[in-house]
């Protein structure tokens, strides 16, 4: 037999009132094992110490996170309000659209090459500690975007760009096989409970249109779309009936309902087709195996392409802003960073500049497939390639060997590329190359990439990233371990973790764990040390006398080895 | 409430007979959730489709996977043999080390210096495929190890270097708190069988002794401990009462029943201590807490410094190699690549040529929490100060946020520091800083550090480590499911997760998953790529014109946009 089912260790071990199953036989801990049944639990439940507030007169939201010691830490919040009565979040945003009103070009770049900083920069510059001029000065080079359709009044605006904090974005969305609509708003709030900065409905199957007006009026993030596939379905799934008047019907329509960022594989040229022939995996993006069939089936140029100007226009009148698939990217280690790929990426840096004309924002996306040592060479050439652009990679998974636990091999590649200069991280699920993910994968996923981003943070030096790892680092050496569960990006995890070595809560204040024991605990005994160095009134002594040596006191104060 | 429990996503989903609870109230997958009951599966029931075999006169071991076309793939193998019937392995090196009875100093570094080429040496050149000799020369030179004590027969050689694969040590061992014998010997089995390369039995508790005997008589593996450890239960936790001579006792004893590796904190000099007194977190090792207690209470140089000659003696009549200790090791973000920290590492440098001096084998360990930036300078400087000794290194943590998900964390900083030249990556489990990690969190955390340390290998170019990427992305791309579950780390995981969205027979041979469904799925729609364009005749031609032009057929081929 295989080994025995648990819990997970990333989910709560405790349980409410189950969906299934006789809970009444045993232990709440055993209760049946469910996918994605039951409502979704309150703030608090996953976060106990935290309140909600918003900040100034943008109403900024943080999470703030109540210490031990009465002091807080303000956490970057991505949760949103809670929902209206009717449905549908408040609309945060309306007065600030109906002022523009009349605006031929409404979007974040046109105002930022003229000057004016709107109130989405200033939000954006309150939730980052940053200038609101410094924000529009990077939109306004185009190293960064506000995604924020003018048609989606109940956003948060956030931005992408390198001298921002590393964003990550889950994808969701229904399929042919399975999923269902309230499921997805359920995903969508579960995403941004766990830290998503922007979420892309990639949903496929029944309902699609109704399935993202829902997510849309419930989403304080960004949504992203890949209009083809809504474009597919219309022409029930007959790739050769493609058109770029069917595009652009289908994205005038998505862009009124308010999406903030469009998938574009403009950059899937018929010429580079023939590229991919010797790859192992071939193409393995959807929008690019589907352009890459209308082309050969037509023997023609890719309408995108062709008609990226027609596209560039309706997205200027809505403030979409392009996120410019690489439908040619690896999808295993032996295809990255290929003639295919790299021909694709030297055409989304010409699709850049066109877009940039029409005053329209642009990020581009990347891989995908990458060993380690490739990785860089991805970042350094988009940025060149491609002027700047804010980068957007899926991963990258640095090995094809791990199935069921993707969400770790990307998270290694996402957290060095986001070190090298990647502004946005798309998580991989542990379910990536085999199936729809549930919930847990969801969460899995997100809270992976939360890790990748904020160690690139670290790494980059954002200002004021390690202010919660200190925080948390010196909670852990005294001992107060609500407060390190409490500044963990899943705090009831953390604990319960704990508590299944040392559940009683007296332990929650012992100077000790089940890991070592109360013995051999290094951090107590460091505090023994510390004091016996103070009663000895050496330590700060020694320390300034080591400095005083040229720090040489190593062979100074050499004992002669026997 | 919280979210609902459910099984984990790395945990298989198919249950046997349940040891607790009644699993006939329900189906099999509701069964009581269990941490560490019931037996050890067999190894088919993880890997189907395999076959452990013993190639040559050497009889090294593999895992033979047998894929649907009639290939195999050969998968190095750490799982060792049955045990006997009375229990314990065989003593395979037996004959070998009868052979040598009479050498002074029996160790594989005494044997490589004369230039003579072991029969470990021969053993570990025919599972890396290298040649013998080369195995001689970086042994000899100090550049790997081969940890093997003469009185641990059961051993299967490996070899832990820069130049070999990256390898990964699982940690278990008892605690004051909990767990049981068997439950070890256990753990030690489970973790090799996931691919633990080496095993630290960091025991604490109550038959210390008897729980190492038991580990060592099943393990095919190295197994190191840190004797310190022993040394305190020993002087019932009274630190000031440890002594030189009660270390030589301990380890003469440990050596005698067959330890591989001692981790010795003889780098903790007294003169260290207060460099420490800044630090956000002190001292975090356990090992490190211990001697700089004992430096401050006696004010006097560590013993295991001053005695280290006396040690290195005891350890070459064994062979038990050094894993010389990081005692001032950084426990957290900002304590990283600090002045305690680089001053042991200094010392550490001296202390290996000391060792080498006596013949004794040496590697040296290394942090620990290190952001994404500051990683390659440790293995520089490691490289650098200790003459190219093989670096361990536990993690890094490249951010302290996230308590709970540290085998996430920790695997990141892991396959960097590997790729840039670290032998060993000590693993870490979703556990760490929170209690005692149970077989699920050992599992998890090999399972990460093997993502880790291949990711390494295929960045460090290591000839054939990427065949296995190549044969699961070939099998992904074929539909042939069952190949890409069989050539995975944990083939009944990803079979698992996919069989959540599509659990009929018929779906393993689908020509799509419920990620995408049939319309939509890349792989599918390229192979119709691939047909047309052979019909075509077109693709292999357009490719040879891309090529003839310089790849620069983006230009020539394009079409004007607009």
């Amino acid at each position: 037999m295989p080994d025995s089912p648990r819990l997970a260790s990333t989910r709560p071990v405790s349980t409410g009132p189950a969906s299934t199953g006789p809970a009444s036989t045993g232990p709440a801990s055993t209760a049946p094992a469910t996918t994605d049944d039951g409502p979704l639990p309150a703030l608090a439940d996953h976060f106990p110490a935290s309140t909600k507030r918003e900040i100034g007169d943008l109403r900024v939201p943080v999470r703030e996170v109540l210490l031990t010691d009465g002091t807080t830490y303000q956490a970057y919040d991505t949760t949103g309000p809670d929902a209206l009565p009717g449905g549908g979040l408040p609309l945060r945003r309306a007065a600030w659209i109906a002022e523009r009103k009349g605006d031929a070009t409404p979007t974040q770049l046109w105002y930022a090459r003229r000057g004016i900083v709107t109130p989405e920069m200033h939000f954006v510059a309150a939730r980052e500690a940053l200038e609101p001029e410094f924000v529009r000065s990077e939109v306004a080079r185009g190293r960064a975007i506000i995604p924020a359709n003018v048609c989606h009044a109940e956003l948060e605006p956030m931005a992408i760009g390198r001298n921002f904090l590393v964003k990550i974005n889950a994808n969701i969305g229904n399929s042919a096989i399975r999923s269902e609509m309230s499921e997805e708003v359920d995903k969508l709030r579960w995403a941004v409970r766990w830290g998503a900065d922007t979420v892309m409905d990639l949903s496929t199957g029944r309902d699609i249109r109704e399935t993202r007006e829902a997510i849309l009026r419930h989403s304080p993030v960004p949504i992203g779309t890949v209009p083809i596939y809504e474009c597919l379905e219309r022409v029930n799934g007959k790739v050769e009936d493609l058109s770029l008047a069917l595009f652009l019907d289908v994205i005038e329509e998505q862009a009124r309902q308010g999406v903030d960022y469009f998938t574009v594989h403009a950059g899937v040229r018929l010429a580079y087709v023939p590229l991919t022939k010797d790859r192992i995996t071939g193409i393995v993006s959807r929008g690019g195996s589907i352009l890459a069939r209308w082309c050969l089936h037509h023997h023609a140029e890719n309408f995108l392409y062709t008609g990226f100007d027609a596209i560039c226009q309706v997205m200027a009148k809505y403030d979409v802003s392009f996120s410019l698939g690489d439908g040619l990217r690896p999808g295993c280690i032996a295809d990255a960073n290929d003639a295919a790929q790299f021909a694709e990426l030297r055409t989304l840096g010409e699709l850049t500049q066109r877009a940039w004309a029409h005053d329209v924002q642009v990020m581009v996306e990347g891989p995908g497939h990458v060993p380690l040592h490739k990785i860089k060479e991805n970042v350094d050439l988009q940025m060149e390639l491609c002027h700047e652009a804010p980068f957007y990679t899926l991963g990258p998974l640095v090995t094809d060997i791990a199935p069921g636990y993707d969400h770790i091999t990307s998270a290694i590649g996402a957290a060095i590329i986001g070190w090298h200069g990647t502004a946005m991280l798309c998580y991989v699920t542990p379910k990536e190359h085999l199936g729809l993910p549930d919930r847990h994968d969801v969460k899995d996923g997100v809270i992976a990439y939360k890790i990748a981003a904020h160690a690139a943070d670290l790494a980059k030096g954002h200002p004021g990233a390690q202010l919660r790892d200190d925080l948390l680092s010196k909670a852990r050496f005294s001992f107060r371990w609500q407060d390190q569960f409490n500044l963990a990006l899943d705090p009831t995890t953390a604990r319960d973790l704990h508590d299944e070595g040392l559940p009683a809560p007296a332990a929650k204040t012992a100077h000790f764990c089940s890991m070592c024991g109360p013995h051999f605990c290094s951090m107590r005994i460091t505090q023994d040390v510390r004091e016996m160095a103070a009663a000895q009134d050496g330590m700060a002594e020694m320390s300034e006398r080591f400095k005083a040596g040229g720090g040489e006191l190593y062979v100074a104060a050499g004992v002669a080895g026997g």
